[in-house]
């Protein structure tokens, strides 16, 4: 791992030759030594395989020799890396400034007496939040509960959409738990264990747990054989490309969509207490939508007093070339709920209504309640992406890496079909009709990338990906594509 | 925070006089110098609930000035601490050679570079796996699937759980999925989605999220409005106590249970898959049960081929005087699952049976499984356990506290009723008909202590807690008692 003072923030300038890079000691170029797994690998696959499962493993990694946007294997292999383990890693590898936080005294205490933070909050705990997680908190949204990864945030926000509904059914915070509320609820039966439900939409992916699963509709193998709760999901718009050649028809899908969400909003028999939504479809194939349409949703929310709950596990914290995907609708009125992970590198959701407090305590609740040592990792993400202007350089990295891709689809028309993401920074996928195999191949050229739903190739690099990288991404898929 | 060389591990004396201390510099006492919350702490209090819900707010802590088996407040004060943030301080507060590991390279790259491990493990993980965590893998459970709370690590036994017993019901591995199964599953409807159960027991608590919610079986407040699966609870033994004294009775009793548990097994609508339980119910209010009767409900699980999962979220590391509380059973024939958390302070599953691993990959699956710098951390935890002895020291020192608070329960036969957790290490508790003054009262002399179910008083201290420790204790107490 190199230790280093953080390089000053490069200017952005109109091409890659010239701009100043946020790691200047990077790799020039991906390095491939062996074929991937190499003979390391391979014996450290075995070893792992004894006592972990590694049938989903895609690289055997060496992280201490990981830096910036290039991954390291255990042959020596450097690949630059467009996948960021999930779109998880923000400011990349062995970022220097990340390292000075993470040996702060504050962080190691944090690390090793970890609170009980509903009882037990450390005295700096608001300016944790306010400093932080906070200061990043989408427009109306003031308040955040912690969470450990995406799934339990979308939980958790859930349990919140419920208590909410339930306390208006009820009639207000005051209104008391009936003795059969009480009881029933111990049997696991209504109305104490309420027979309310989340709307969300097909092929949308929301986490892995018994009720973010129930709201996830990816694949039948993330679902087969685990119960689940009888909730609705609506038809998400499947838009046509490029969209400036659909406008008519898109609009129309997406106004039939609405139209069935509606349908499904007041006649579903379990009752929508709230819908959830992502931003960007991003495990179910990069499946977008137009603002429209999420505004139609938020009007659909408010008519029919349903709360509506944003997806941003996988899209926020700045790849889409703004902090928070959802920022792109304009909307008005604010969604109730934004859920948040990954790149943040800790979770929750952010909600801004005082009502989405529980009216008694110990309902929203449980002993860890986040991590306030990835809250200080997720501060110093936060001052790494406003010193190096990051989301800046999504917007403008994703505008040159889009005209690159555009470039390469009307050269290569069979190999990347239906574009999208454009304007949405480096978010980016395509269509592959061969895309398993061009995933494979493009190891071989030294890239590190990941698919989403059946035939995408979805593109996720860290923040601090640059024209240079998109350059060497853009040549190397050119190597696959003619291949 | 003090840093200094970790003290060589005392031998274990037969009084707390010449016992030596494993946190030499700790304070000799605690120290009370405001009512708590004091004034500092009302400021910081308010402050934080502009953005942070502080209704079950304890106390405010500084972690930092935290040592030992001491926590300090935000004005001062320095209390013993046998709550220990709900059970998950292992080692004690900034526990010097846990600051070691939470300074290593290793360590700070876990942090700042976190992997999906399921896709990209770190070149050493098996090492990391095999030289802490599965280094004190219960008897006969030799894999681990690690996860971030015990919440999900719960709720992932039971997915594996269900995935097993629909292979079972499938005929094998290599049966394939159906296209019925495929489509109901996306619809959350059986057979995809299968109408199968967990069994828990009444007052049994496994997490909060929707499907280890289903299986918590506390108090209304934890279950009110939140949607769950109609899953069966069987009776939990509710044992006389002292139990020489009514060794017939709880037999009885213990039978009773385990003939309603076998009813359900074989009579429930939603068949059971498996069935969870606690060693002793830690938030439900401390109640235990005999070797014989989880013996017996082992017995019952194979007989009826349902599996039995084990949760030690709470009675797992050290506490009880074994490694691991099922262990007080002397079962020949292990458990299929065994869950922990807490002071683990990291969180997972345990299992040996090859077939709960999926039949495919992707099954049990998310973008982080777990967290290195957390496995990290329990291994550092792991070998200071074994470096002082500390799972001697509960089983010693709980003995002695056990003896001090039995002559508490003669002096004061109206404030300790029902003492529990003999032979149980630390793991003690008592009922008090004046509960909830009682944990009050016990800050002002100088000690930190909480409750569980409706009116126990549990004993949870960190496993360094000493014979010095149990006699500030006690003397604390009886000035309560005797108030």
């Amino acid at each position: 791992m190199q230790q280093q003072p953080p390089p000053p923030p490069p200017s952005m300038m109109s091409n890659s030759s010239n701009e100043q890079p946020f790691f200047p000691d990077e790799p020039a170029r991906p390095i491939v030594r062996t074929a991937i797994p190499g003979p390391e690998a391979k014996k450290t696959i075995a070893h792992l395989d004894r006592v972990f499962d590694t049938r989903s493993l895609n690289m055997m990694a060496n992280y201490q020799n990981s830096y910036g946007n290039y991954i390291a294997d255990v042959d020596g292999n450097v690949l630059l890396d467009v996948y960021a383990q999930i779109a998880s890693i923000p400011v990349g590898y062995s970022n220097p400034s990340l390292m000075l936080a993470a040996t702060s005294q504050d962080m190691v205490s944090a690390l090793i007496n970890r609170p009980a933070l509903g009882n037990f909050p450390q005295h700096d705990w608001a300016e944790i939040l306010e400093t932080g997680i906070l200061r990043v908190a989408p427009k109306g949204l003031n308040q955040v509960f912690t969470a450990q990864a995406g799934s339990d945030a979308n939980e958790l926000a859930y349990k919140a959409a419920f208590m909410w509904k339930r306390r208006m059914e009820r009639g207000g915070a005051d209104a008391p738990f009936t003795q059969q509320e009480m009881d029933s609820a111990m049997n696991n039966q209504a109305p104490g264990a309420p027979d309310l439900s989340i709307m969300s939409f097909r092929t949308g992916f929301h986490g892995r747990l018994f009720g973010s699963l129930s709201t996830t509709r990816s694949k039948p193998i993330h679902k087969l054989d685990i119960p689940a709760f009888d909730w609705p999901q609506a038809a998400f718009p499947q838009l046509k490309y490029p969209l400036e050649a659909h406008a008519e028809e898109n609009a129309r899908e997406e106004q039939r969509c609405l139209d069935e969400a509606e349908k499904l909003m007041t006649t579903y028999h379990n009752p929508v207490a709230a819908i959830i939504v992502e931003p960007i479809q991003s495990e179910g194939g990069d499946n977008h939508a137009s603002p429209a349409f999420f505004k139609g949703l938020r009007a659909l929310t408010r008519k029919h007093n349903i709360l509506m709950i944003v997806d941003e596990v996988q899209t926020g914290v700045g790849a889409t070339g703004k902090f928070w995907a959802h920022e792109h609708w304009n909307m008005e009125d604010p969604p109730d709920m934004v859920t948040f992970s990954k790149k943040a590198q800790t979770a929750g959701y952010y909600f801004g209504n005082p009502d989405l407090r529980p009216n008694k305590p110990y309902r929203q609740f449980n002993t860890w309640m986040g991590d306030p040592a990835r809250a200080l990792l997720f501060r110093a993400i936060i001052q790494e992406i406003e010193r190096l202007d990051l989301v800046k350089n999504t917007a403008v990295t994703g505008d040159y890496l889009y005209a690159g891709l555009e470039n390469l689809a009307s050269k290569y028309p069979g190999e990347v079909e239906n574009l999208r993401g454009k304007g949405q920074g480096t978010f980016i996928a395509f269509d592959s009709p061969r895309r398993d195999e061009v995933l494979a191949k493009a190891k071989g050229v030294g890239i590190n990338i990941g698919g989403s739903g059946a035939q995408a190739v979805r593109l996720r690099p860290m923040l601090i990906f640059q024209k240079k990288h998109a350059d060497i991404f853009l040549e190397g898929m050119e190597k696959v594509f003619a291949s």
